[in-house]
């Protein structure tokens, strides 16, 4: 089923993720295609084709099943699996990463952390000992680690990928300031906060001009 | 000569910025078209095209003059000009963002810390004392603040973000895990790390399949 579905509605399905878990949270079990365009600012035609994509369950009269659906969209997008994943850079952002609860609540559970800094090895997060850079290799042929979440500064980060990915990890949540150059298998998911601080300063200044 | 820029090439320019700035560290003065393509990724026409939108400065036989380029798309994205910074949310996020030393250095300052929680508020964070959240609408009518960023639990941030723009707030930088339902003339640019994490999910899952 998941080869018919185009990229462009892929994109999508995180947000229609959010918005439906958000429906089951306020206790909410149908809810009508006309309604779900208001709250998502998107036209119930849209939401009609997207939908469309996961079989017949938006019927007539009856409205989407929030449940199912949820549940449906969770599965493509991989959340019905557990993902191990360590944090590369235990400095502010990756503590903050580390912290964060909501992703263990989906599956996503952080199982190592690791710096070069000596300031930082053996502090506790959460119930986690910061390890030395230098033992990633070991950790990752004894752990199964789906995801590394690279936190490092600009300087160190390439060189981390590189032993990432020389230990069998495929998959990398990016955070420092640089394309990461890698294999073309490895998928590369990138967060450059910087990118996205100068866009909004852009869209004020242009707001400025106008 | 900004109107004639299309959105395209402008969503694009933070990237530019970003490798420009990493040359100018670099001591490169000037770079072809062909070197910046191999560095980037990018087709050297395609930067022809992007980087000729800044003028003639990129001559046959001479290339790009790094410096110029990078203060021109510098100046177009705003970073010529001090942007005042508050935070609302001093959790894990927040403080992680606020301690990011990268941002102050491309004229971001943050001025002021604010939260809900009175076990934060009073705790220092650099040179910054954490304020109750109460305390916004006064710091607001006596300080010039540009833009706000938004680091509150998805349940407390709709209400934060109508009173900044209540408080005369332009622009919002949303880690909040919603879409915030705003006047059209607020700038808000968002940071969705949980969409950004089941993107990466679903690629994994989509290797796997394959």
């Amino acid at each position: 089923m998941q080869k018919d579905i185009s990229q462009a509605v892929i994109r999508r399905l995180p947000r229609y993720y959010r918005y439906l878990g958000d429906l089951l949270e306020e206790g909410i079990d149908r809810i009508s295609s006309n309604d779900l365009s208001a709250r998502m600012k998107v036209t119930a035609s849209q939401i009609r084709q997207d939908l469309n994509n996961f079989g017949g369950f938006g019927q007539q009269g009856y409205g989407y099943n929030v449940r199912y659906l949820y549940e449906e969209i969770g599965k493509i997008l991989g959340l019905d699996q557990n993902h191990n994943i360590v944090v590369i850079g235990a400095g502010n952002m990756g503590q903050a990463l580390a912290k964060y609860t909501n992703f263990a609540k989906r599956g996503f559970s952080i199982i190592g952390l690791f710096d070069v800094s000596h300031d930082l090895i053996g502090t506790m997060v959460r119930d986690i000992s910061i390890s030395d850079i230098s033992e990633l290799p070991r950790f990752l042929a004894e752990h199964e680690v789906d995801i590394a979440v690279l936190t490092l500064p600009k300087d160190q980060a390439e060189s981390a990928a590189a032993t990432l990915v020389s230990c069998g990890i495929h998959a990398i949540w990016n955070f420092a300031h640089l394309d990461l150059d890698l294999p073309e298998d490895i998928i590369v998911e990138n967060v450059h906060l910087s990118d996205s601080l100068m866009q909004l300063s852009y869209n004020i200044k242009q707001n400025s001009i106008e």
